[in-house]
């Protein structure tokens, strides 16, 4: 059984303790032995040792929402069409895309449960290199694709079948009909299919209708409904969170016992309740944080608490964000982040921006826009998710008999988070992943290589 | 003070009751003296006697729930346009097209509050001869009009805004948005306006979007809110009903207080939930109404039992219907029936079939076709609307002290409830209506005279 | 007979001939019957003598393409049903606002045909005081109304056939289907209903079709169809001309025998050709021009001869425009002008900028900015229109013998295009209209006073 | 050089010449060395000897238009998605089922020109097996795919810019803006490109506008600039043809000198002009022909004569039809067939319907239906084509010095026109095809075998 020693970084553990200059961590058989100063840390004669002087040595990243076969792509039939016998490979590609820029663990959050079965077993077993994921499968309740009537204008019935049928797996709109019951019933088969955890849809999808109140202010589940859901995940084990998009939903979410919700800053029209954040607090409940860097003026006003003026679309409510951050619920790095079909690309900003790799340091500048420390990012970034999660006994932090998830900066993210970018050495399960080899079969990235949302692999 | 006698007619009184043949009804100052046999209840010399030998006399009839502005006409631009200016001549010409027919009550649940009140106040002050009017205004929750792109296209901004604001009354779609407490304030003020009882919109408004749930199934209000409603309508002494369009939301809908639903039989691709009869008949829940006459083939098939054929369309589940009728939930005669643009008419069968005085007679026939008997439906016409209204005290059956509204037949409706059609008198108030002489002015109908749906006023 | 002297004025007759200075006028029987200086034009004792020293006499101003009927509010179903039993008030009231601004003589170039003939005739019997009108009816082959699948969806079938009955009147989208043959006989039908020219649509209605090349560039009536249109009006007496918006079907419609064709500068995508400069001169056609008044920039740009930056969209092609010009094709002001809809106004910056009496100044500056000179606008105003369509014996010019048509303005139209806003007389048939008086039962314009583009009429 | 006999048959030359009994056919070289019966017609020694007693032996058949990618499946997203980089393999396999089918040589009037040329020179090359293929590129004029609103709004942009660049080959939409000077040098070019005959789109796509006329009947070229591509194709020594929606656009083309017309028969709301049949047959024109079988009752009423009733929709006017053929104007086979996407084939009876090897014989009996013999079906699908597309010096007969097509069937085609499916050998420039291996690689065919349209291809 090899042994290595990481010797010379200044670690940051994780979850928000002092940085231990000069440190040394000891790895065996994929998970940490010790960590400590070096000189309270002695290293094995036998030990490979790798040198880290004048490095930052934190947990592997994580990112706690992420589409492996990506989203914004999902809405362009000639990509459902020119992939669909090759879902797998573009979902390896992402998982590679994540593990070769720090991220060692994601949780995808929506896409074609099969495929991304397929690959997270692969990479669990040694097969492929990439990523460690847990997955969701649907958006439960959600029709994912062919949502609009042009798309569905656009393309076979037979084709549509097949693909809605690999992206819902049982957990699709026809859910939102059924009695509490029964409702469990078919939520405890849908997590025996193999799922990590579950995610649902409180409301709509965020798209008006017409001129009235739109998909984002209804209900797509009863609160009985959504109990029925969280008492059947958990009854299996698993931890279950939602899609919300006003300030009622977001209510209920919390109310009804969910571990975590998505983009919790995204209330529309309505601002979120005073008693929402009590309750969040009361419960510790983690939110899902999905934000975009501000303008230098938006920043002062942030920091003046002036919140009168335009808020920033989409998913971003600054005024939320930043009454999160100061009510202190927990903030999970969380990006909606994958790959992008090249010609997809060409047409859309989101798709680009929305690229593994480059999205999460994004994130990670808005956090800070918005009053997080750097440290506090950091956590969001690997103790508060796993520990949303629950798999904070195994990942999350450098820590004796957690696995052995690393990554080496090359500047100090304390001192600016624009360093988390300069990641220069990737630890999976103990292992240095060698990054210039990855991803091993390029499908859409190297076809994007002259797209500016390219991902720089080194 | 003058004393009116009519004597000789079976009486039927709203309620039930073993009908009263050769029966006097006194009337004085408007309201019932005395019924009973002519041999115990005496005609004062003074009395006009009205000779009805032969005849059926009952109370009033009531619609529990009709649009005097007809909705199907409102979907159409050309409408509103024509008759911006003239909304209130509208509803008085349906109001007493009503009344021609033997409805000497309507409650109209949906409209544009000013022209509603306006009316409704005339022909209580005795200006208009008509039906007597309770209004709800809007459907709380919802747009009325311009809901579909095409016609939001189709119409100028201040035209769409002039005409939804007469139709919401402040209790339009954004209401939705508000907090439970917030939403209980508007409420309050929205009352305040006048109306004599609420109705909101529990779901989305029926219409599919894409081949998703829809808006059928979506809650527009969750349970806390729909609670905030019912509370503060309550508070300011008034009836609260819903619009339901599942089974989930019919379910929460009884749960949350509401006095009464329209079509509850309307569950879409859900079936009614065991447990909401059974709440039904504990709260003595009452349900409008809203059925078309079966094909004699199904009728047999309701006879046997056998539900597995197509329920019809639209508002109408065939088996839920006589489920609410064998628990015993009181039903209620509510049809939306109104008048119809004869431009509209030539285009929409739905407009036509809705027509007053007609589709009250049909929606009779219905009720029998699944199960009940003609007295019952007399008093889902009669008694149980005014119970459920909580206006029995004054309405809904002949008994003395109440006001003296009264329809004679020319034929048994006990033994046929197409006799129902054969009114030959109509009182309100104790006046013998001059049905010839109603609409006072016509707008739609006279124009109508040729289509199929035009009424019959003698 | 009543004589009439104006004397006073520099008379500018509309033909470009030298102003007379310190002119007299003589109207008798509604005719001119004498202009000169006044040294040679004696005043006869018994005429009344009108005072206009100071001022500018020029003809009666003529548009040589209006829709009284406004066209921008046609779009809209809530006019068409508003107003739909009142084509001929809204007719009048813009015939009287075109009087009042000076404009003695418009051509209606497409509108409800039954409601134009009938305020044009009132009109010339004088029980209707309002600018003299000549009419088209449809654009022939057109369907003018109801024209997107939102408005066909938002309005019933009857209705929307009623309305398409009156504006196409026999001359609809049918006849693109004719023989030449069969569809000169059915010309010769539609003339004999009494207009007093005819317009046809040689190309699509200028709406893009997909992505594709549009209705605007391809032709509903080939050139043999256009050459039997041609020949049955001009064997009816009448003048012909086109609706065109392409360079082909520009070139077609002056090759096949059209009098003039309206607003030839719109080729769209291709360029005008030099062919078809050479036969407008050679042949004698005339151009309805519509343009907008230029920025200083585009103004420099065209004197410099450049046309590399943006053109205007819509009907303006600049360099069309100017080349045009310095071809020396008589150009007619042809402003599609009317009035608007107060709601439509809110909504439609065009039709706020084609209010009658305001559009017709603003493509005289508009005239000037490409390089006519200011005597040029007047002609075009003038005794080009007469011309073109055939009624120079009558009108257009001050002439002894034609009618008594004439504006006086109050600054010098020579020196600055903008002084022909001045106008503070007009005179129609030899009697001075009481503009102060107009419209005499305002509908559209009273309502839109508040309105930017509200006409001033005095 | 290898010489073979094939003895025994029924010859039926494809002219329309009596039939040869007992036939002796000689062929050297690829070609036809003598035709005549046994007694004149000696074979060699040295001949390989093919007996074919009892079979009849025609021409090798051919269709005058076809798409060998299959234009069913253009219209969706999802085929040119997934077969973007496989066009050359559809295309191959589709010309394997015509070969299979008897057809050894097609006309390709539409698809993508890169494909379709290294399709045809491969299989002219010999390094394919494949009908031979003459092909046109695009229709001139026209927009191939991504037509509708839908389709646009469900691909990128980039995607869309690709494809539609591969069908329209420099000859699209943009060429109906040009002067027909700058047209004609603009085919030239088109041609240069190495089609081997040109067809342009004189009409719209016949999709309905709105309600109005639609794009049938409007020219997308003028008369001037049809005259122009026909000379340019002309000068380049190739053939042109139209597609035609329209009576007025089909005499246009007839009269501006094209050398034949796709589905003539396809008149819309007009009848086909007694002077357009002369035309056609005063100057050769030649008409693709394609039908649709009649039912008993409308063969019984086309005997009679009578053509009242409903015609078929679509591209088939019944009367139209059998006007032509009694007029005597040449008929050309003439399908659209090619091969269908197996989930579109699900969705689209069109697509089925269109099958290579089916629609040809169902065309074949519908020109049966509606007067035409068995003998001019035979020559409809051979020396007519020939002739049109002047290639009869190579190509259509059996004939000495022609390239040696042919095909025996088993039953009399002359007996029964049904016979004609009877095909049970199949030589191409003298070789005899082996069947049962085509498709040499089954792409859309294969997965389409329990499809309703699958070929039988042996």
């Amino acid at each position: 059984v090899p042994l290595t020693a990481f010797v010379g970084a200044t670690v940051i553990d994780g979850h928000g303790g002092q940085p231990i200059e000069h440190a040394t961590v000891l790895v065996e058989d994929g998970r940490f032995l010790a960590v400590g100063s070096a000189a309270s840390t002695p290293v094995p004669s036998d030990a490979e040792v790798i040198d880290l002087v004048g490095r930052y040595l934190l947990p592997g990243l994580m990112d706690a929402n992420v589409h492996l076969l990506p989203w914004p792509s999902w809405g362009y039939i000639e990509f459902l069409a020119r992939y669909e016998d090759r879902f797998d490979a573009v979902i390896t590609e992402a998982a590679q895309l994540a593990l070769a820029s720090g991220f060692t663990t994601v949780f995808d959050t929506m896409g074609p449960l099969d495929s991304l079965l397929t690959v997270r077993d692969r990479i669990n077993e040694g097969q492929v290199t990439g990523s460690r994921m847990f997955v969701a499968g649907n958006i439960v309740g959600f029709r994912a694709v062919f949502t609009t009537p042009e798309a569905i204008a656009s393309a076979s019935l037979a084709f549509q079948q097949r693909v809605n049928a690999r992206f819902e797996a049982g957990g699709g709109p026809d859910l939102c009909l059924l009695h509490p019951r029964e409702l469990a019933a078919q939520m405890s088969h849908y997590v025996s299919q193999g799922v990590d955890f579950v995610k649902y849809g409180a409301t709509g999808d965020g798209e008006p209708v017409n001129s009235q109140i739109g998909q984002a202010a209804v209900l797509r589940f009863s609160p009985d409904q959504q109990r029925a859901i969280v008492e059947a995940v958990h009854a299996a084990g698993k931890t279950v969170q939602t899609h919300t998009t006003s300030a009622e939903s977001l209510h209920l979410a919390v109310c009804v016992g969910n571990d975590l919700g998505q983009h919790a800053s995204m209330t529309g029209r309505s601002r979120m309740y005073d008693e929402t954040l009590e309750r969040m607090v009361a419960t510790g409940y983690s939110c899902g944080t999905q934000w975009a860097p501000l303008t230098q003026e938006q920043t002062e006003r942030v920091a003046a608490g002036d919140f009168s003026g335009p808020q920033e679309s989409g998913l971003d409510n600054i005024e939320n964000a930043v009454r999160l951050i100061r009510a202190g619920v927990p903030q999970l790095l969380s990006t909606d982040a994958g790959t992008v079909d090249p010609d997809v690309a060409k047409d859309d900003e989101a798709g680009r921006s929305s690229m593994l790799g480059e999205a999460e340091f994004a994130t990670m500048r808005a956090m800070v826009d918005r009053g997080m420390t750097p440290m506090q990012v950091v956590q969001a970034a690997t103790a508060n998710i796993a520990r949303a999660y629950r798999v904070d006994d195994e990942l999350g932090s450098i820590a004796p008999g957690k696995r052995a998830d690393l990554v080496a900066l090359d500047r100090d993210p304390l001192a600016n988070v624009e360093n988390m970018r300069t990641v220069s050495l990737v630890v999976k399960d103990g292992l240095v992943i060698d990054r210039s080899a990855l991803p091993s079969s390029p499908l859409l990235t190297s076809a994007a290589a002259t797209s500016p949302g390219r991902i720089r692999t080194s």
